[in-house]
């Protein structure tokens, strides 16, 4: 049997004691609809790394009462974060690229404003939206923490500590050769128009390195999730 | 200037007394939308790996006449023909799966009925509208073959020639390692609720490799775009 999982807001330090928290709002219809009744067995994670075995002591339509049973290893994280910087794109496409981005591990999204976008700017509305979205997705992979959506800066603006790599069209460097995880990573991938030249030798000349996604047009809500899929095919 | 690129149903054998090929339906809106006119040079690709330069000799709301001026050595395609053996999926799905495969270079993709899918048939409007897609996204990541969608077969009627792969949950081969470009490539991924037990052991049984995308669960429409990534991330 496959447990139910639920984020809790957060977790006691210790749990020896068999603490109680209380939840409200969408995690208890979840629950509801999960048809768990008092005594049933369940997991919940605080999207910060910690995970716990709990049981179901209380449960109506609007309040749920956990008791916490044990703390657990939580699920694998990579050996150092992943950010990805992504560039604004249009319409919904930043929904499928955080959902992609957050099953495929990512720890943080970072939000850019770029020469060729044709979007400078993200709602409040949205912005939350797309962290919803993340811990959603961090849920329903099973991750034990949710991605922050960091709203937008200017590419300029980005900095990173340890490694960067930037899909590049004219270089043939492999990912999977450039890439040590003894430092985080940054992923940094381009708008519909992709970068200009100006940003793209910025970005090399500040250290990020040029890796190869195969000769064809990627677009842009299709590069993260390839430049993704290259790191957890390394197995992280 | 980044030349307009359409699709003629044929390239004749010979381009060297400059032929003309006759164009109507979409392709004639879209060399107007790009607002071409008698005499603009464009390029031309048949889908099956031929390219050529050419030129408007006519246009109109409904016809375009071309003239093929020379044969060009066409986008580059993997160096071994990839197939990619998906599950059908709920909803639109298998569209953005057609679509970033197309774009990531699938060079066939090949729909499967599975234990676990909640979708046992596609209507033949449904497949045409994946085929259609498959069509565009080659246009727009400039490649010059036009991936097959082949209509749904059950897994066990899978054939391969060459190697396979499945991503699966508890083996840890990695898939750079295990891939050698000397013969054709088939990935293979399941549906919503993954591979039953039986099916998977019986894949490994009939040759298909074991590969690791990471410890956390992915969605059926990630794995393929994942598993994908990671191909082209070793330069093809």
């Amino acid at each position: 049997m496959r447990l139910t999982r639920v984020r809790v807001p957060e977790l006691p330090a210790d749990l020896d004691s068999g603490p109680e928290v209380v939840l409200t709002g969408s995690e208890v219809r979840h629950l509801s609809v999960m048809r768990l009744e008092t005594g049933d067995p369940l997991l919940v994670f605080d999207g910060r790394g910690r995970e716990a075995r709990a049981e179901v002591v209380a449960l109506d339509g609007l309040r749920a009462t956990l008791r916490l049973v044990e703390e657990l290893p939580g699920t694998p994280e990579t050996p150092q974060p992943v950010t990805l910087a992504v560039a604004l794109l249009k319409g919904d496409k930043l929904s499928d690229v955080v959902r992609a981005a957050t099953e495929l591990g990512a720890a943080r999204i970072q939000l850019l404003v770029t020469q060729h976008a044709d979007v400078r700017d993200i709602g409040a509305n949205k912005l939350g939206r797309l962290s919803r979205i993340a811990a959603e997705a961090s849920k329903q992979s099973r991750r034990a923490v949710t991605p922050a959506v960091l709203p937008p800066i200017p590419l300029a603006a980005l900095t990173w500590e340890g490694q960067a790599y930037v899909a590049h069209p004219y270089v043939h460097d492999l990912l999977a050769e450039q890439l040590h995880w003894d430092s985080p990573v940054t992923l940094i991938t381009g708008p519909e128009g992709g970068f200009s030249e100006a940003e793209m030798e910025a970005l090399l000349a500040r250290g990020a390195r040029g890796v190869v996604l195969g000769p064809r047009i990627l677009r842009a809500e299709t590069a993260p999730v390839a430049l993704l899929g290259a790191i957890v095919a390394t197995g992280v």
